[in-house]
């Protein structure tokens, strides 16, 4: 396999609200959707530059994996996972783990902005939390 | 100014040689050039996934900024910066700064890939390591 492109950036964040105006204001991105989360508690916000995605992540909880990443980091944000487009996933997932990947999700499920999403756990991709994403 | 789209990501990994079967066997990226960049103190692999390069980063010093990123994160490598392309860098760096970017070089400088390249400080860029590349 070779994924299409890098779907998007996840970026966790403490606070949307603080962070936009970085992305819009200085950078000049334009946000253009939002959307909770439920089951992976957290509230996320869509910028796009170029062919690819920024996704900020904040959470909605502490329990959320995304509460848990910033603490870890000092209270800080930071970048936490990239997002490949790919095809037909099942059968992708399938391959990368024939070759010695560690599925976090083997069988895909909904992610935000309408796609099929699965994890590879980083101790199998050179340490980046690694998501593949496609458009059902 | 709006960048016109992700040059690279820079990711860290303790070894160029452990993390390369990951993104060429696993993922089927193909590495297209190595470098050495002596004034990082980091050897260099450069990979591309639809327009945007994967840049990892092996530090060749511990005195290097990468082997001291590997060394906070637990030994493991991660996403260590985002880098933008963008066209007149002096420019759209005085732009940034003007609008309450802190940088790290207020003069571009050269780096890995022939492209002139200057940092974005993240305590101003909602915590992520920000990089600004051109092609001169």
């Amino acid at each position: 396999m070779i994924p299409e492109q890098i779907e998007h950036l996840g970026i966790a964040v403490p606070s949307i609200a603080e962070a936009l105006p970085y992305y819009e204001n200085v950078l000049g991105m334009t946000c253009y959707k939002t959307e909770e989360v439920a089951d992976q508690k957290v509230k996320t916000a869509f910028l796009k530059v170029g062919e690819v995605k920024i996704e900020l992540l904040e959470p909605t909880s502490p329990e959320s994996t995304i509460a848990k990443f910033i603490e870890k980091n000092g209270g800080r944000g930071g970048m936490h996972h990239i997002a490949y487009k790919v095809s037909n996933i099942e059968e992708k997932l399938a391959e990368v783990e024939a070759k010695g990947a560690a599925l976090i999700d083997k069988t895909p499920r909904p992610g935000a902005d309408g796609m099929t999403i699965a994890f590879l756990h980083p101790k199998s991709t050179a340490g980046v939390l690694t998501e593949f994403c496609e458009k059902k």
